[in-house]
């Protein structure tokens, strides 16, 4: 029986974002979709959608962002019965989980810390372990790889600023994890990159938040001014698709007429 | 009549690195290909190989990466007759010439540091002034852009090192004139990246220089521990296809046993 | 009255390290030194041979590195009544503790890295929060500067390796706290920098490990291949006594010899 | 007969700037001064100032930043007669010569580049290699080191910027010739180090270009918006006296109220 690659989404917001747009390009290149948040619902739609769109997904909820529950999930995963025949391998994983906390510093309180330390370093340390444990299973195939682990990062992986002490802080972690984890596995054909994404990305929260007509207007339209997450998405595939001869830890992403 | 875009590529070396199989990748995506380089045997064998294979290339060649050699060049470029007849517009540039000097610091010739500046400063500044020149000319293409400028940097991009203080000066150069054109050219929807490629790469010349046979053997079929040329054209394409809602300005390449 | 400085330093291992090292250097510039660390038993040997050697200095030991304990030290601290009469005044303040974990990413338990999280991050928050405040109720000096917050980098603040993903994964949260605090907070006069350790530092522990007695001779007096204590110290007090005109953020330091 | 060290200062402006404060500090500090400037009343205005300030300096002008001019002047430095008896000894350097250009890219003339090309690539190399060849012939000092080697760089040695192509690449280039540097003579227990000079400096022309009164007076007087040069001079001193159990490779100096 052949295989059929699975990628593990974590972290799909309303699904709107990066992680649904992830989901639904790996679907339509052939992969199935595993997505892990902790909103039920929104992981249903999303799995709904993409399975009512030719792909495969399925919606697997976690309580909440510790250790054990994103160990655990990956028990769930690995038994889940996909309608398709071929066996399951999983061979990408995107950490896109995450927690915008932006105010001074005196500001930050002892349980938004916690939530970016959560978001950023503990689950993504147990998600990362359960992807590698199972990245170690595969056959090298035709890229020459065992799998390809990915994490989203953000300007503020690259830079402390005034209203990001916390955020940073979780982001830099991130971003160290991942550089590790690169040079630690490179040898085992396991790839790990890092994306930053430099600018505001087009989401229904992002969207939201631009109450004037053409503020809104233009951050639909604009494609200079923001990221669209479907193109983050095909920068996820594009380093799915990178050959074992030329791995690309880090790349950048921002909008045209981002000032950086 | 429509127009068909050219890729200019500087630096072929022997017609087996980088910047051939980057013409390669780009004629089969359907790009005019125009070479720049110093030996002209080189370049016409490749642009004719290119021309068999069923893509259309030029060659032009440069007496010394001099200022003016580099500008006068896009003279003949643009005036050039290509077989096909759609309106010639010149849309991706690749900087790819470079000359590596590794030795200790006190053995640097002031020709050899000369060497160094001419390929990473003088000329891919007399180099960048015309591609942008002529970006500037084209209108925003379906991507949302005018053109992608693409530079190759190496290790010594990020890092100098025991023997690299006049390569990696050169390499350091070349990073900045990237970056800063990324951010002065991006408000015109103008893109300009750069590629750490932090590795050995697959070439006539790094092969010869593996004289055991089983050295040699390794280093042709072991994708592991060395860059596929075509792998590195593959992420320049990649480069030149984001759309302007996601622009890369640098990404990094290396096999994936290369300790880092 | 006139004003005294004082000088937190959290994190002092068995007194051989950085930490003391530090005490001993400030106490002899003047500064009264409040010691924090877990073990009281170092934290009281420290602060009598401070103390006995004509410097003034105290130990506020926490039971650990929790957000609370090192919330909660600062009242203690804050309330300590200095032998010497001039009014107390936190003036610089430097967190030293950390805990190093170098193994391989499968092999760093839930604990560990909690240990990391907590060292590099939950505590230093916490620490830098009643830090911050101590400073804003202090006038500007003659160096034009309210406070000096000091944190200790290693050359894992810079780069994930093969055995650091927790540790790296901390460091690199460190540092980014660092960057926004000192971004955010310069506006107020005051000064927070970071400082990377890039080498083996001359320490009981570090050179217990060097059994062959060669070696351990060589670690002992060879101040090309490992970092003194003192001139760590001394570099610190350099930060301090930075100016408002010229404050560093981020300086490294390494022996003459170190391969880096 | 006891030797005296000797500190050669390139770039000295108009005597208002971060050279000729380096020149007063370190003569203050016990140092003999060779200044290297193009602008020989500069120069000598400089010198004879230190020298009725009980210090010991002697002008070496050179037409150029030209690689034999830069060369050349160091075997008249070698051959100067001190006014005091013992022998002199090259035991500091700074390389402190820049070309500011801040310009568009397409304004960017051949000429502006090539100006910017000679101080911070073809000159420093120059420079750079006669200190070295001087270095390499003292004995090792109490410090552990024979000689430190100091550049100064600026903003633009670490990011490139929209007005930044030319200038960036210089200062990316002078850059990574001190990290090379630094790598490749630690072990021959030379220091060389990097100053990020990060925000404008207090000179007669930063000055001059604040034309507003309210704004001139506060450019003088408010330490807090801008770099005094003595403060750099300092901290040069620090470097110079680092040992060779902690030295530095790169820091960075900006004012208080910096935005970074």
């Amino acid at each position: 029986m052949s295989a059929r690659p699975v990628i593990v989404v974590a972290g799909i917001g309303n699904g709107s974002g990066t992680g649904a747009a992830t989901a639904r390009v790996f679907a339509k290149a052939g992969y199935r979709v595993a997505l892990i948040a902790r909103n039920a619902d929104h992981l249903n739609k999303l799995a709904s959608e993409v399975n009512q769109s030719g792909g495969e997904a399925a919606a697997f909820p976690v309580a909440s962002y510790s250790y054990e529950a994103v160990s655990g999930v990956f028990t769930t995963i690995k038994q889940h019965k996909w309608a398709s025949p071929e066996k399951a391998e999983i061979r990408v994983a995107l950490w896109n989980a995450g927690a915008g906390v932006w105010k001074g510093f005196l500001d930050v309180t002892e349980q938004e810390l916690q939530t970016v330390v959560d978001t950023n370093i503990t689950a993504p340390f147990a998600f990362s372990r359960q992807v590698l444990l199972a990245f170690k299973e595969n056959e090298i195939d035709q890229l020459g790889k065992r799998g390809t682990l990915l994490f989203t990062g953000a300007t503020a992986s690259w830079r402390g600023n005034v209203t990001t002490s916390a955020f940073a802080a979780g982001k830099f972690a991130l971003r160290a994890l991942s550089q590790s984890l690169n040079k630690e596995f490179g040898k085992q054909n396991i790839h790990v990159a890092h994306a930053i994404i430099d600018g505001g990305i087009l989401t229904d929260l992002s969207l939201s938040r631009r109450s004037d007509p053409s503020a809104s207007k233009a951050w639909k339209e604009d494609a200079n001014i923001r990221l669209d997450p479907e193109s983050i998405g095909k920068s996820y595939l594009y380093l799915a698709n990178q050959d074992s001869s030329a791995l690309t830890w880090e790349l950048d992403l921002r909008p045209a007429h981002e000032k950086w």
